[in-house]
């Protein structure tokens, strides 16, 4: 070996012990440690593994661009210097937070929210501003048809017996949390601040409404939107974690949106498995081929991904429609909405959906085909590091023909249901009256809810089973033929109701 | 390094050393193992990994006491300084033992039970006698209420077309080992001893009836009840196993119990999959934070762990609802049984179960409020080490609030039950009939074994769907409608054929 | 360290690094991966890092014949000195191929077939010809019984509400290709030869129909079945992965062949769970209790097994149900087929069926007792390696009384289809109907191909809930109540029609 290349490997190595030798928390940081490392010790050793506790700003900003993991040009003079711990994320912004309380002599609020994370990671917090899961709690709570669906599972229902019938009581706000707001997340509010007896003396804390909530779509006390840590699982905060499916199957597996399961039975998903302990989850950029031989959530959906010379495949981004033609989940697929606020959609109808019920989408507030076809580009781009041009087009040919049919099985339950209304056998909409809340309303509901979006995404990532057998055409096809026996059950009871 | 520091390390080599050397399998074990290994070579290598296979207790007693895997004060003599292999556990207490054999000149059975384990493991042994778990066989078919259900779904069905019915044929040993006893456990007995030709000469084996068996309450060929390896899978025994939420799987993934399927896609199974390589699985005591980032199911339910300093945060226990205030799992939750046996519980009705079928509990042979309190207590130990006190709190009123509308839906289903029985739609217990042998009381059953199960189990581990539409409060809502609905036509068909 | 011991080391070393130097891809591979390392990353990656990019046929030919990983006893001259690329495998048997084209000077095709593999892997290729599997396509496709299944649910109904029914528009290929051919697999075709502009200058390409598909019976463009890559997932091509039970979750994870969601929960998928870290999956042969503690579904189907001394408890075999007695999935439960063709069966009513719709199989096409014993002792003497006589008898016996059981349910439920048939109230095969287009024949089908079928695997491979609760006894139990419901209701209802 040359004298000047060993000179230089010294030189490197002493740099980087010199650099970790003084990556130390801040003297804030080290005053919430010294008792919380007693009282929450599965805290203090979650944060002490995470990159953040042996990572300062000024660090992070002497990595190449491509390979940086911030994107603040120059975080605050503040932070620069000492690694990121307790102090420097739940003391920011503290006027801005409703929850701060004086604690030890620091303003310490309990949730820190994606504004705090933007001091060093201002560009993916915009992106996810953009995302549709950032208004997850609006999206739903705000809109009325989706909110009466919340409220039809979530409330108790009590029965009548001399009617045969039942009457709802409204849900609520911890059934709410634990059912559909854990995945939306929860509106969180100081409710009061309480002075309590601890082990350190009397302390004064907030006691928040809401909470705990790590939901997308989580209002914060400050007033923003989100948690990052549903994904970026605190205290660790792991891109390695967060890259995984199994981050994604948190709300990604049930039967509205069986995202995971399809993956985990598609060939994708079989060579995670099979292959992912030599895999590289930590990688920025992330190398194809190189890091990672078959794509997880994130390859296709979020991550910044490079070819072995280090030329950019996607960019990174937060809002994870960046790549999607189609939004898949709905009464009917349809292209995706322009604005993450979904409430502000219309049909025809006037009902905050982005298409009729007879299936005609209202096209004004949904990317046109030339937006479409740029997604889907940026998409195929992943799926051409490995896959044939032929491969690649059947591929999308096949999902868009998937949609057509699902959205048409979705037509069929939906004209077996507006039978149903207009006969009066059932009660709607024109009836004012929820569109969830009798039996055959919920099993059109599972037509769409479950069935159809099952088959979209099965053809959309290649796992058979969840398009036929398993909440898929099968099921689609036994359920309308059950709708409509019952539709013939109903209009005989009519008739002799009415006979009598 | 100081000269007395390199001794030191030297010495304790030498010991460790040594004491491999030392530590071998008995001459009764070599004899077994000369034949097996070549017999049963998988059963043999897996041994000859454990633990078991190269420790003997003199060893295990010199570990400072919170170290200690074995909690007998003073093991036999004769084990003490012998590895524990073939022959130390299947020749021991052989006359206890109905499946005791002549073979090769021991006397030896197969069917190694909890009595046998507790000559070294005696605390852990009392502990699961103390366990719900221990009496599964009992509590399932020597409950009349229980015994009948798995009656009916085991017997076949014969289809008579006159009267558009079925009769029932009592299900047989074979199905019932394979259904609901596969984790309940078997009542196993010898029933004959057979000489057969083999390549070793004529031999003279037990032929054992409910053979094989692992579930967790299996009656044993010594009149001892429960199986060790239903988690300590033989022949390896090992700890690291039987922390892994995988074991759990084996019986708690179905739609009656669904916790497995809950903790995978909660953060903390998603922390388990994502980090868990990095996880110590095998240390005694479990250090909370250093050994494991995210609780298993064993962390919350069973395992000894301490903090970073060593301080105990729970006990070790083998009785698994010592940190459970209440049952999930019922008709309707409710406070735990005090006894294992819950045969003995009686509700006003005079059933077999802890509350009525209109929802009110018989507090009974309930714990008191004051024994949930400590239980509930314990639980919220382990979770205060990651979490803070609010999080906590909040997180127990939301279950607490989950099982008041869980029930809530139960009764609900019950009443619409109850008005079919009244009405002679369907035949009930005032008919001397079974509770689960029509289709209308079959979901009945599945509002609360299924639904109102799922919906619990979701709230108390935090896995979102599992409340809400993967037979969560969805289906509780649809099933409720259904039955409804199917009440509307009962009527009306009965009211036919009276007018007929 | 002897001297001698000493030199043997060197040149074992030697010779190991000379063999690794030399062996390198041809020039046409070469060629081929100068381009496509950049257009395909991925792909290339994925080779790079396989057995093929590493071997020559001259290198593999030289291990005992107990180690080899080929069939092939010559493989061709052309072949034998370069490891397996690109070139090796895309060029040959170019005349066969009907996807052939000529791409920058070489007669390249897209889909690599069976018969290429059996190039170097004859003797797989031979076994798997055979098995069922490879004739997936056609089993489906052209049985007239099972074709209409598929049709029926990837048709898209029409509904006209009048006559309050649906009208069944064909299915296309796109939408078969994406269900149930997804694992059954596609026909592929060249639709047409392409010139299209490329990044490298116009190129002509076939333009493939029915691609991709990696389906088990894929009929290629060469006109052979299969897809060895169904399994051995392109391009790497990996023992350990297809050893991996993920590999057959692709297509039996359904609720038609549940068989890896049983595996999951029983204790050879906890073992695999806990352990599998510490296995070696890429061993030939494998060697059971040192290479795995637990069979994976490749262990017990197709995997050469040794015992420690390296006696062979199992033959590798591509045709999987060389070691099954029963065929599991059907109406009925029934002895294997001879024939891998299964559109040669003939029940007595003439159905492409092993067995009448009222539970009577028709022998003639069937294995008969004796082959069914042989097949049992291959499969035994795998269990043997790790399970006592009793244990595997009793394990074998339970999973007969099983099929039996389940037959009965299965006869059942026919019997209230074939009262309904008759009396009209359904169409059927008498009314040149189809059998799965109505709800109540769906239940029927249900009942065979989900729950009954759920129920066997659980038996035979012992995961508890499979066999009750989870689509198990306790569905077969409350679908056959609920069709007799169906049926009460129907009579009334066409009563009421009649008598009006």
């Amino acid at each position: 070996m040359k004298w000047h290349v060993t000179l230089m490997i010294f030189l490197v190595v002493s740099m980087a012990l010199v650099s970790a030798v003084t990556a130390e928390p801040s003297p804030d940081t080290e005053a919430c440690l010294e008792c919380h490392r007693t009282i929450h010790p599965g805290i203090v050793a979650d944060w002490e593994r995470s990159r953040h506790a042996r990572t300062r700003p000024v660090d992070a900003l002497e990595k190449p661009e491509i390979e940086r993991r911030i994107s603040a040009a120059s975080p605050p003079e503040s932070l620069r210097d000492v690694t990121v711990g307790c102090a420097e994320c739940h003391t920011l912004r503290a006027e801005a937070h409703s929850d701060t309380f004086e604690h030890s002599g620091y303003d310490v609020h309990v949730v820190v929210s994606p504004a705090d994370c933007a001091t060093c990671h201002p560009e993916e917090r915009a992106q996810y501003e953009d995302n549709l899961m950032s208004r997850a709690y609006g999206n739903l709570m705000e809109n009325p048809v989706y909110r009466n669906l919340a409220d039809t599972i979530n409330g108790v229902q009590v029965y009548h017996a001399k009617e045969n019938a039942t009457r709802l009581k409204d849900p609520d706000e911890a059934t709410n949390a634990v059912s559909c707001l854990f995945c939306h997340g929860t509106r969180v509010k100081v409710r009061e601040f309480i002075t309590r007896e601890t082990d350190f003396g009397d302390m004064t804390l907030p006691e928040l409404e809401g909470w705990p909530s790590q939901g997308v779509g989580r209002i914060n006390p400050d007033g923003t939107r989100g948690a990052c840590t549903a994904c970026h699982t605190r205290h660790g905060f792991s891109i390695e974690m967060a890259r995984k499916p199994h981050t994604c199957s948190q709300c990604h597996k049930g039967p509205d949106v069986p995202a995971y399961k399809v993956y985990d039975v598609s060939k994708h998903g079989n060579l995670y498995s099979a292959l992912k302990q030599a895999w590289d989850f930590d990688a920025v950029p992330w190398t194809l081929g190189k890091d990672v031989s078959a794509p997880t959530c994130a390859t296709c959906h979020v991550s910044l991904t490079v070819d072995s010379d280090g030329l950019v495949i996607a960019e990174r981004t937060h809002r994870m429609n960046d790549r999607l033609a189609w939004r898949l989940f709905g009464v009917y697929s349809h292209p995706h909405p322009k604005s993450p606020d979904t409430t502000v959609l219309r049909n025809r109808s006037g009902l905050p959906l982005p298409v009729d019920l007879d299936g005609k989408p209202s096209p004004e507030g949904l990317i046109g085909a030339e937006e479409q076809e740029a997604r889907r580009n940026a998409m195929q781009g992943v799926c051409r590091s490995c896959h044939g041009d032929n491969w690649v087009r059947t591929q999308f040919e096949r999902l868009d023909r998937t949609l057509e049919t699902t959205n048409a099985m979705t037509r069929a339950a939906t004209e077996v249901m507006a039978s149903a209304w207009e006969q009066g056998l059932a009660k709607g909409l024109e009836h004012q009256d929820s569109l969830f809340n009798e039996a055959i309303e919920m099993k059109w509901a599972e037509q769409w809810l479950f069935y159809a979006n099952s088959t979209r995404y099965a053809a959309a990532m290649m796992g058979g089973d969840y398009g036929v057998f398993e909440r898929g055409r099968w099921d689609m096809s036994l359920n309308l033929q059950e709708m409509i026996d019952w539709l013939e059950v109903a209009e005989r009871l009519q008739k002799e109701r009415q006979s009598e």
